[in-house]
């Protein structure tokens, strides 16, 4: 296990080299399932891809499902359909990448494999991990799975719509997240309503888009 | 991968055979994070309790804040905290048993760590797989993580309550549910409004608890 963890790091470096020379920002998307990803990505392309070139690589364990969904913005996308392996490497990412233009885009959106646990242990040489966190999923999941909060520099808590409908202690939420991780920034979202995108797009354009330096996320 | 996986299922027979000789039927539930694992077993505990033993193994990656909800019923319980670990595997459930009064006890309710993809490959010695997904999460979920729902005997179809709230459609679930397990059983619960919670008993003492033979899951 350590060593295909050091070769996923060392692929990922390169891959943050090969990034930073084409000046491309890469954004890793990570959630459990259904917290609303590709849906944030539906409400997202629409509010940068006048300004930007983006481009999207899909990970998911078996079918086009979320690939398809996103196939109508006509934008450069790689699907990689893991059969079972619960998180992208950056092996993979590697070969996603050289069937992307890179010298053409200025971002391009990594939706993970839907997954608490394991993405969060593989650095894919992004700029910053960002979590999605849904309120039906409780206000409990920084603490019981705080890698991915410790290494996000940001996270989307999606469905605050739904806060009243669910049992999700905003404060407890905040306070434990905080204590994970001193610097991470944190955006409410309601993407099917679009409620936080304006946001999520101003914090992608500072924070990602406007940055020369690649960085990897949760540093203050 | 392979030797792992092959050493995990041998000592998961020796588990089956331990649980038929002390006559104890277990259940291993699995979901990804937030479904409503705890609150399930929270409401599903006093209904059997003065009828059965009851043990509980609980999975975390991290903390005791599952463990802290069920420690009130003051039954049996072993956490399990993987540290980093995306399931549980044969070998922490063998050192569990050896922590429980086997010859006690009627039913044991294993609750996995919240993840869809890795507790679905390791069999531990279970008498069934139950998978847990929530409304929220989508109804796209059995197609996208098909092994868990190929294992399983029985989804509980938790949240209900929100259906109208969420983007789920029952019709596209049930479709994509029988193409991949023709076999699987459904209750439709909301385990916080209590609704599901009789049929999911029944089942449980009609279907497992009831029955001498060990089985594995998902055959009719």
């Amino acid at each position: 296990m350590q060593k295909v963890l050091e070769a996923n790091d060392n692929l990922a470096l390169d891959i943050r080299s090969l990034l930073r020379e084409k000046r491309v920002s890469m954004v890793n998307l990570i959630s459990g399932p259904g917290s609303g990803k590709t849906t944030i990505l539906e409400k997202t392309i629409p509010l940068l891809k006048e300004k930007y070139s983006i481009g999207i690589i899909e990970g998911d364990i078996e079918t086009d499902r979320d690939a398809q969904r996103l196939k109508l913005f006509s934008l450069p996308m790689v699907l990689i359909n893991t059969h079972g392996a619960c998180h992208l490497n950056s092996g993979s990412i590697l070969n996603a990448l050289e069937a992307l233009p890179l010298d053409d885009l200025d971002i391009i959106f990594v939706e993970n494999v839907g997954n608490l646990v394991c993405p969060a242990e593989f650095d894919i040489g992004e700029m910053a991990k960002v979590a999605v966190l849904s309120t039906p999923e409780g206000d409990d999941k920084p603490s019981k799975y705080p890698l991915l909060f410790r290494e996000s520099a940001l996270v989307l808590l999606n469905k605050i719509d739904l806060l009243s409908a669910v049992d999700f202690n905003l404060h407890n939420f905040y306070d434990d997240l905080k204590r994970l991780n001193g610097c991470v920034s944190v955006i409410e979202m309601a993407a099917t309503k679009k409620i936080g995108l304006e946001q999520w797009v101003q914090w992608l354009e500072t924070t990602i888009i406007a940055k020369e330096e690649s960085k990897t996320g949760g540093k203050c």
